[in-house]
């Protein structure tokens, strides 16, 4: 609709639930608000002054309200910027010129990496991956899946798939200790590396990635692709990355705008 | 787990449900394939060829279901590239240094872009807004939601919250017709933008944004928020887009990449 702008906003309804403690009631206006549009991670919540006044409650009540919120971690209490909802643990970058190592964003994050390596194999390309790679179907390949921790969570799941002519040698022991794979291109094959194009979805991994990061089966999650390329523009890497949709949040950094 | 390299790796099994027609029954092997973890987007399945071979049906069978599947609009097919499963219609750049205007992102992918206007006001910034604007608490802005269509379906919803001060006498007219609102701060406003840092998530919209979007209540989208800043770094646009999740995939080109 198109208001009248002359019109004064009437201040928003707030009716609490009665039938539960107060201090129940306003946990759940307040988890209401925070998963309203209006809000989204790292925003802070009204102050409990204007808490205890809008919805006209002690403001101790809403101070017990809020403590339990924080306590179940659906909160973040700072002294000095007042109470807000917590950023995902994982804030990745994507911008086209930054690293993809995720062990570095997570540790720059204050939160410790952990990875597992989840599936090593030489196996022939599909036509699907061979189409990515720009090889035959059935050309030989690595195929490599590893999962990401943060601080023992199970974050990301990412496959890669890379020509087996261009790694002779590599083995699952080179990647166990969440070895960077483009250093290893870098240092080991003397392959310098370029991203192509990254693809951003929301979809749902499969069964097995859903278990493993821990959500019911079908979930929503943040999906990255890409291939790689060397530097002569030659396919090295198709890679997949599915991302805990509460966990990770992709970024990208400032920069100036075109109209 | 952690395959020896030597094994030979088994062909998938391939069991046909028997108790319907084959062509149905080949059409939900093909969707169980491109709904897995190894398909996405723009990918190519199989030929007629080597899936009729792969699951022993002949080869006019298998061109029935996929002719059944290209009518539903579930794959695409190409004379001279096979057939695939289809791009989402809007291919939306990220890139720090790319624009964010959506309808000439719309027409460039070769579709018909359209909008709505659908909320135009003069209000107060509540506190969550105020801290994205730094700005105080209940200071004039002028807030406005627009819908974005392609081809006539809705893909995107975009919320912005700019400070009154810096857009004295803006209207809804000046942006019923979709008009680039960086366009018009900069021609009318004299306030040239920079995008501060764009976060990009999964997360429910509005029961509101779900049902403009022909989606249902609590669907997972894709979320992208930002602030916009004039060259002198003052906050002028708080910006939260709700993108759906079948028509919208965000991208970022190529760029060199460091280990």
């Amino acid at each position: 609709m198109v208001q009248d702008t002359a019109t004064p906003i009437p201040p928003p309804a707030v009716a609490l639930d009665e039938t539960v403690p107060a201090y129940k009631a306003i946990q759940k206006f307040i988890l209401d608000l925070i998963r309203g549009p209006d809000y989204g991670p790292g925003d802070r919540i009204p102050s409990e002054r204007a808490l205890a006044e809008q919805l006209g409650k002690n403001r101790m009540t809403v101070r017990k309200a809020i403590d339990g919120l924080v306590a179940q971690g659906l909160l973040e209490r700072n002294s000095t910027s007042g109470t807000r909802i917590p950023m995902p643990r994982v804030m990745r970058p994507i911008d086209a010129r930054t690293s993809l190592g995720i062990t570095r964003i997570i540790q720059s994050g204050g939160s410790v990496a952990g990875n597992k390596l989840l599936h090593f194999e030489q196996t022939r390309a599909s036509a699907q991956v061979a189409e990515h790679l720009q090889i035959k179907e059935g050309s030989e390949i690595v195929m490599f899946r590893r999962l990401w921790t943060v601080n023992d969570t199970p974050c990301c799941i990412e496959t890669s798939h890379i020509p087996l002519g261009l790694v002779p040698g590599l083995a699952a022991e080179d990647l166990m200790a969440g070895q960077s794979l483009y250093g290893l291109l870098r240092d080991r094959y003397g392959i310098g590396t370029v991203t192509g194009e990254r693809q951003i979805s929301v979809a749902a991994g499969s069964d097995m990635e859903a278990r493993l990061l821990g959500l019911p089966a079908g979930s929503a999650c943040l999906l990255l692709r890409l291939e790689v390329y060397d530097e002569q523009g030659r396919p090295v890497e198709y890679m997949r990355s599915v991302n805990h949709p509460g966990l990770v949040m992709f970024k990208t950094s400032k920069a100036e705008m075109t109209a």
